[in-house]
């Protein structure tokens, strides 16, 4: 069976700049969630990053791309517009789009959601339980009940998205807050799937169910079909019109 | 009770280099559709069009527009990205969208959907029957079975759109082709409907009954609030957290 | 303005056998709920109980309905199938109805779903918060950013329910569960909103915003119209059919 | 790899009484559709009717059935409560179940929809076009951009479903009307797909995109777990509570 290509994204900023988050992850996120899902097989997994040209996501690394795993957060302003665009078409067009964490605020995201992905948050390290609502979801597979991660920062509602095709994981925090933690939508022929967890300070790629998720994610969303976008003009219909005994001045936007 | 203010935006081309259009809708569609809306009552209707400073379109007529209907069709292009950025702000602040025909590739349609919009289409002056299937809600008060257009153009699927919160309206048409012609979606605190019909030679906003789902739609689309976007930082929790002896790098964007 | 016909049923088992309930609801809950309601306005206000005739639900008691508010707990299986049957052939007409609490597993409820409509509960006296995930929709008019009741008993996921096409609220508990707890859903031509609130021991029907958030349903779901379900033999077409030179055999029930 | 077990069910009497659909059909509609699917490969394809004993879906069978195939018509009301309701919890623990034609008024569709499931209809061997709207759906996986059947019953919208989780076709008829031909739900840990092509006297069955699309739809609605409802009392909670100085009295069913 053929490997799918997965794509790890990574802004790798704080892991470079942040004594914490560096001693955390020394290498970068990425290479922590590429190894954990390499782990679990089925993938070929690839890395980029904010720094490399065209970040990483030249046309043709995007074409040998089946799922593009993201993470970012303190420099979503630097992605270039055009690479945005360049990973927005793609997922249309068919591959698999997974959003982590702060990610939630990335160009890509809120370009494909159309809204705010805004959110209330607080850094205090608190308990998170994930609720798995949906055992019987693809993406769930292998994760019992809910998923706990004693240290997180939070993420409170309202979350402004639209109304998710399917909520996987409702988040129960400490400090009394809730949100819709896993959350899926089809753009276009690409489907995307948005998961909380994930800090640049807290161990949250170590930990397995939260990999297991984004593996099962990843072969969840896997392109069925790529298809390129077109808005045809079909001249010929496939029934016999009637005649038609008007006058209509020529349409069209031609004088 | 308060009267509910609609603005009708139009871009106003067709209508004045068109000799077709320019007879059939001698002072701009946007006209037309006003007066058809302000006939059946209970709105304060504006028009605005893209050759106005701001397209018409300045921070004080959007505050001041509770529901926004929108035709466009050559000119998307020529739509200040700012101008969409602020029409898009207020739209996820509770303002109304009813965006008409053409109006599927606007630049406001397509980022508030996060697809392509692309569809198939033919200029044959076909018959069109739009099937009503939702009659007890409220954009087809007044509608019955079916709208039946005798001139239209075609527009048929695949429509590349989110799958619609609500779909209203299906589309027959003589030549063989099908189309989801009303949808509705929420965005932030707004609401957006899509309406196929209409177009720049055909006299369809002329039709009483696509008047009346027009009418419909804008008070469907009425804001229940208007609510400014933030993504606060809520430092004090409701519950009390528990004592987090683990020490963590500190987060956040400061080194 | 027309007032809109409200028929609040309950069992009422609890409050004439229970001391505590007694207590609390002397005349029942239904008593509190529809006089909540009443002093809000705008609502003739009914009520209806397991031991009446028909249950209080006659023919014409369900016609003057436009929405009937429901709570059942102990006695689901002594509600006579033919009066279910009676109510969904009207909420599915256009009638609206409001699902409380423990009438998660009434056969109205499941009968509408066509789930099992299961859940995790626990009767600890804990505290909830109900977060407002929609400020902007009109079952939440007027309530802030939550609800918190100081003790209820605790619904918690998986909550067996189709997708709601309205998420509204979710609710936090001190034991740390989570919980969908205010949903919306289409069926027929009425629309159904199940809240999660509501118990025979702890006070919740005395709370406001409680009240409000009934009050603020009864209201959304006021029906748009009320159509009669039919299945007809459309045998004229529409269109002109081609000639069909083929020799099927005789199709239907008859041989 | 494991096979996919299907059942494919018939209540198999038109075919036994109309001499136009014994000729079509002389072994049963079942039959074709068992013999098309299995010669697509992947699955070990089983049969059962109306007039087996337990209509031939024995606890035992359906326990032994990852998805089956519905199609009935004239018997609906033939087919006994108990044996629809052990095919219900087994859709709502995971099984797949596909629905064909006019097993859109079978008891088990209408029980998991919670509706009417009513529609238009005319027997007059017209053309359908099937057009696809997902075709990046597995569901449409090998079919084009539409299916064509030059003679066919027409069903006509309203058709009262819940709004589906995804429409993946859409039908023109000629004779002028429109339908949602292909729909999906979930329905507790099990998937529904209904399918409109099918016949009794129309040889639908015979057509090779027609079983293109109920196998695809076998392999989509694979159950992912099988999982028996409960609805636990959890005791104990996840955290601890504070303590409770109120007095309530004992809720629950005991007085």
């Amino acid at each position: 069976m053929k490997k799918l290509k997965v794509t790890v994204w990574n802004e790798f900023i704080h892991e470079r700049k942040n004594e914490g988050s560096k001693k955390l992850y020394p290498a970068g996120m990425h290479k922590v969630i590429a190894d954990g899902i390499s782990k679990l097989g089925g993938m070929e997994v690839q890395t980029a990053t904010l720094d490399e040209p065209e970040h990483g996501l030249t046309e043709t690394a995007v074409q040998n791309t089946d799922v593009l795993v993201w993470w970012g957060h303190r420099a979503h302003g630097e992605v270039k517009d055009e690479i945005v665009e360049r990973v927005k078409k793609r997922v249309l067009e068919g591959m698999g789009l997974i959003v982590l964490h702060s990610g939630h605020y990335s160009k890509i995201f809120k370009s494909l959601m159309g809204t705010n992905c805004s959110l209330k948050w607080r850094e205090a390290a608190e308990k998170e339980r994930l609720w798995n609502l949906e055992p019987s979801h693809p993406i769930t597979e292998g994760i019992g009940e809910y998923i706990e991660l004693p240290n997180t920062e939070m993420y409170g509602e309202r979350f402004d998205i639209p109304t998710p095709d399917e909520l996987i994981f409702v988040s129960w925090f400490e400090g009394g807050e809730v949100f819709r933690s896993g959350c899926t939508w089809r753009r276009g022929h690409g489907k995307v799937f948005y998961f909380r967890p994930g800090h640049e300070t807290y161990p949250i790629f170590y930990n397995s169910q939260v990999i297991r998720v984004i593996w099962n994610a990843c072969k969840w969303a896997a392109p069925q079909i790529i298809m390129a976008d077109k808005c045809p003009n079909i001249s010929n219909s496939l029934e016999k019109l009637s005649p038609k005994n008007v006058d209509f001045g020529k349409a069209g936007i031609q004088q």
